[in-house]
């Protein structure tokens, strides 16, 4: 059960003029599942693109940082069920058969199509159904697939991820939609599993390619549901610059700001999708770390607190067991971190002061805010004006069912 | 049900001459439990002590460094029930009140005792329980009562720990007898949650808090179960100096090798023993790493593979879903790794070969060292020859289960 967070309708996703997507079921690993979707862009899209740093990126991360140095990218191709990662040299000659085969269809150069893989790691890519799929993806092609998207990208999510915004730059309204995935492995460094946005902005592929980071960083690269960084993590933006508005020239302009909010908004809304559907969650947590020197040191506070199995489990049990939290922040590896600077509040309630128990603290209000589906843990270092937050989930018996029993 | 690990009978347990242990019930906690125990240690006796790095220490904690930093230590006194940890300067107060009242019992100074304290954090101590038990305890102490102290110290722990050897130095009989508790909150960053070590070979002070060093980087700091450093981890080394052999002048002389080895092979059983506990372990897990640059680079990628949910989850389901491993070693941090130089083993099964799958690797045969209750998992960097490893357990419902409860 999803925390919060329900299927979007077709009708509540814009189509993006210049891109058509189809989706095709072309039995990869089970049957009757759609899993492989293309994406067909129109020319002069600009595409900008973060992926994992895990260095045992998959094959088709690798394939895709080679294609978008080439630019003029005009399709993607999305096969869920396996990730094509740990598959060594073989792997790398079977992502570059799909983006051949694609590209024959299309009449493209092989360059121009990005491929991604997101599944069960270290077996073949089963890339001779995946070539077999592609008719029936190519026919399916439509401006209004958004929801088929979402829904033919999904591995152990229960919930299809998408949104949409429109904005006006220019005189002119400019849509946002993109799509997201991802339940378990994850703890993005750099971008989620597979996230997708697209837009119909004017903007170029450089200034995207800054945009696409820039994104990430308030986004994706904020969630976390169990601290494993996936082999796959691609997070691509395309601007199909279909929109008539003057071409943006900078993110830092005024029509760029509206842009940038917009997609953020957008990318939020998918990254935090990907918690609220974390594997086994019951409740969304927002991390805030304030008070500490630097941004990175708060971040670091902030990720000990949100992979703490004892402090997940206690937010799964409502158990305000607070302490847990306290233990998190003392060993997240600040060396010179004064305790008795410290301050805890969960969402309102001021639960610890100067690093010990507030006297003031009852244990019902704490119990009050545990049992809210949507929490917000506030811990204050009182050593200087940084801030930074992560968004999680708790830890349930869940996780550890779906897990145990995901290749099953 | 602890991995392969049975309570040891108080036969096997040797007495340490110099050394008399009481335990009683205090009512800490709970009614009806062991619940404070102290040692008492005869004059002359030597004390080293190596403590957690969380920044969050526990006040039993920073008393101990400063008691210890006095030396001519008398006596020990340990509480479960509640960790005294997050309670700032009152639970100074506090920790210093029991060290005064046992003092007072015992005609000593009040820095000639160490507190320890284990439980929950972020709630007052319970003084005034404890000072009350202490004649008690105090009536119970003898020199057979290591079971006893090991069952007195349990909190989440299944199975009291505690073992004995005995060497010969200088023609000599010497005895190492120890006991740890811990089974959550373990990820020792200088020693496990508490673990006690005594011999009555003769050895002074600074050269003991040496090898009490070298002990907890062969044993306590090698174990995790959860990723979790605790704000009370203590691991105390006593020599009580009472056998005849020579004085031990170095640890790396003929006679220091052996008392270290013996102690060395203690405090490993006892750091195992927390691992074979971890909180719903069904699985005792090796993890070596070698071929690397540098001992910490080995040890890193160890951690990432031990601190996995997703690694862990996948040995509790017995499922060879070994794409995981590579996932975590490619996440670790080492920013230069070439997946293309790694080998994973599965005790003697070759799974991945220059970082894709092995082409003689078989399914079934992965799987039938999945099913086994102790696996090593052996990963090759091929960058070096350095190597580490670590002691891990799985990760089961039961896990989920013992900390969403720990506090009901």
């Amino acid at each position: 059960m999803a925390v919060n967070l329900s299927a979007p309708t077709a009708a509540a996703l814009h189509p993006v003029p210049g891109v058509r997507i189809g989706v095709t079921e072309a039995g990869i690993r089970k049957a009757n599942r759609k899993d492989l979707t293309v994406f067909l862009l129109d020319e002069g899209a600009s595409v900008g693109g973060v992926f994992t740093k895990n260095r045992f990126c998959a094959a088709p991360v690798q394939v895709c940082r080679e294609h978008l140095a080439h630019g003029d990218i005009r399709a993607m191709l999305i096969n869920t069920g396996n990730a094509n990662a740990g598959t060594g040299e073989d792997g790398m000659v079977r992502a570059r058969a799909t983006c051949i085969a694609l590209a024959r269809h299309l009449n493209l150069a092989p360059e121009q199509v990005l491929p991604f893989s997101t599944g069960v790691i270290m077996e073949p890519l089963p890339a001779d159904r995946i070539e077999a799929g592609l008719p029936a993806a190519l026919a399916d092609a439509q401006p209004g697939h958004w929801l088929r998207a979402a829904e033919g990208i999904m591995t152990t999510d229960t919930v299809a991820k998408a949104f949409s915004r429109q904005v006006t730059i220019g005189g002119v309204t400019v849509t946002v939609t993109g799509i997201s995935k991802g339940a378990g492995m994850i703890r993005p460094n750099m971008a989620t599993m597979l996230g997708f946005l697209a837009t119909d902005a004017r903007i170029d592929g450089s200034l995207l390619q800054e945009l696409a980071f820039e994104l990430a960083e308030g986004s994706f690269n904020r969630v976390t549901v169990d601290g494993d960084t996936s082999t796959n993590d691609s997070f691509i933006v395309v601007a199909t610059n279909r929109a008539k508005h003057a071409p943006i020239t900078a993110i830092d302009s005024p029509e760029g700001r509206v842009l940038k909010q917009a997609m953020l908004e957008v990318s939020r809304l998918l990254a935090h999708a990907i918690v609220r559907d974390g594997e086994g969650a019951t409740k969304f947590i927002t991390v805030r770390v304030e008070g500490g020197q630097t941004a990175a040191e708060c971040r670091q506070v902030a990720y000990a607190i949100a992979h703490s199995p004892l402090v997940k489990t206690a937010f799964f049990a409502s158990d305000p067991n607070l302490g847990r939290i306290l233990a998190a922040v003392g060993y997240a590896g600040i060396a010179d971190l004064d305790p008795a600077g410290i301050d805890l509040y969960l969402d309102d309630v001021h639960v610890a002061k100067g690093g010990g128990r507030n006297p003031a603290y009852r244990e019902e209000d704490g119990q009050r805010v545990m049992k809210q589906s949507e929490i917000t843990v506030r811990v204050a270092l009182g050593r200087g004006t940084a801030a930074d937050q992560v968004w999680t989930c708790d830890f349930s018996h869940e996780y550890v069912t779906i897990n145990a029993d995901y290749r099953s």
